[in-house]
């Protein structure tokens, strides 16, 4: 089977961008009612997913999506954390009712309620509601809630700690996701996204997270921003550092496939050995589209996956039995469907 | 000839890091005396340069090498005019002393006395004075004043103008290069520059900068960042955008070959055009040392360009005529000597 590790809920029915636009709403008038999540019909998130997500997943010879609510709208600058609390449950709530309507076609990964600096606690409370009550196999986690400015601190530091320390313990990984820019110098999906996966892996290769937490597990997406393509680089920066080799930094990281042409794919598939890429898309997502040149869509990832050469057992790998390794929940749930 | 476009005097002698530590000094305690430029005689900046770049410059066949201050020293963040001043100066001087000892082998391109959202009237000084007093080539223009905070605006902002109109009307191009991080979020080597780059290209895709300033022209270094591994994607944002083409902004931007394994080179030379490919190593640099599997240096990227399957012509365009063409006042100077 073919799962594809990284997709968002771009499509929500409107009414749900309605709840956050009244959230952000009473933040600046405080004598407005508080809002509730919206109430949207079975029908209207079929409707949101079946044309969409569903449809190309289908189209493009997918089983499964790793499915979790729109990056760019967590939006985890937004300081309060009562208001980052209903935000994140409204939008996992919405996933997970995705995931109930269509169970053999998505599988749902959280938002969690950061804000800048603030506490995890609500982070970890989410992340075990979404694990233990939904069902949900992941999370995404923002190295920088701030939304371009950095002003947290690196992920190597014991502020994240108590959130890996659930993680370890629901066995669930997380993708390295920010969300919005608030930097104008930051395009999001040009610059803000890559940027902060080159940074996350950065951070890794300086610290000794993993000797502390042997089974924590991440996932880099977007192809880990610059890092395959610089890797001469990193290999001899962290000996120039005194510091383990980066393939040391396998056991526990792992690099999603959106890179939208082929000789990223090729390079990516080169220099990253094929137990550390998962196959993703991230459809419908930052690239929407095909390329006129080839008419393949920017971001129908396994269009180049299917062109790079890759062996059987490699294909295996990258489309199915890395992301069952990485996502043991995940494993378990299509283990128990006779999948 | 072979042509390395981008060098820094990372190998000063440390009367001139000592100059600084004053500077710095003054600027905790008023009271202190305000400091000289430190006098090096001409022995020393000789044995500094002829057992380093210039060695490694002649044992790696290249004849010249595109020389600046040191990067992670320029240290715009330090945000005293005068201080900027005097330290830019001293830098630039002695680098110019480095060409005037080896006028075959150097070419000077100096550090602006950027400060975190100054005026840019003393870059323009400086620029002024490296170019016509001491026939400079180019010059380094940090993104991010701030070191890692990026509180400056994008490059496509009107704030940027004064410079660009002096570096149009001198012709000479500057290289995108950020100096030291001061956020511990970001490495310098193994982040903020190569995040720079990325941030930079994108703020390119963004604005229309290049219809009102036709001739400036840009490097970036560090093979461009993020950018060509992840070329698809910026061709894909840029349609969604309703932007022109990516490919439209390589009449003005072009990417040095600063990448450090033999897969990441072979990318850029598949993605990017050849004329838009300028040989570089920024040897002594980021990564010193040699990889144990080939025995090759980190930074010795003429071995992987040898490599890459260039011919004849695309080989005398990356390591020659690409960059006389872009820094036309080396050529001039080369034309001059008769080379």
């Amino acid at each position: 089977m073919i799962i594809d590790c990284h997709g968002h809920y771009t499509t929500t029915p409107p009414e749900h961008q309605a709840f956050r636009d009244a959230q952000l709403a009473r933040l600046d008038d405080p004598s407005l009612p508080e809002p509730e999540p919206a109430v949207i019909s079975d029908d209207a998130i079929r409707a949101s997913i079946q044309d969409n997500q569903l449809r190309i997943l289908r189209e493009r010879g997918g089983d499964l999506m790793v499915f979790s609510p729109k990056a760019s709208g967590m939006e985890h600058h937004v300081p309060d954390p009562a208001t980052a609390r209903a935000w994140a449950a409204a939008a996992n709530d919405l996933v997970a009712r995705v995931v109930g309507l269509f169970p053999e076609n998505f599988a749902g990964v959280c938002q969690l309620p950061q804000t800048p600096g603030g506490s995890l606690d609500d982070a970890v409370a989410e992340l075990r509601r979404c694990v233990e009550t939904l069902d949900f196999v992941g999370c995404n986690l923002n190295p920088d809630p701030s939304g371009g400015f950095w002003t947290s601190k690196p992920l190597t530091d014991a502020y994240w700690f108590p959130l890996y320390e659930a993680m370890v313990e629901l066995d669930v990984p997380a993708m390295v996701h920010v969300s919005s820019s608030c930097n104008e110098n930051f395009h999001a999906l040009g610059a803000h996204y890559l940027n902060a996966d080159t940074t996350a892996f950065m951070q890794l290769v300086q610290g000794d997270l993993f000797a502390r937490f042997p089974t924590l597990r991440f996932v880099i997406p977007h192809g880990g921003g610059a890092v395959p393509y610089h890797w001469g680089r990193y290999r001899g920066l962290a000996e120039r550092m005194g510091r383990p080799a980066p393939s040391e930094l396998l056991r526990n990281v792992f690099f999603d496939t959106c890179v939208y042409h082929q000789p990223g794919i090729d390079l990516l598939h080169r220099v990253v050995p094929d137990d550390n890429l998962l196959f993703a898309s991230e459809m419908l997502g930052a690239v929407r589209g095909s390329d006129p040149e080839t008419g393949i869509a920017w971001d129908d990832t396994k269009q180049y996956l299917d062109r790079a050469g890759l062996t059987e057992a490699q294909t295996e790998k990258v489309f199915e039995l890395n992301a069952r390794r990485v996502y043991p929940r995940l494993d378990a749930q299509l283990t128990a469907a006779g999948r």
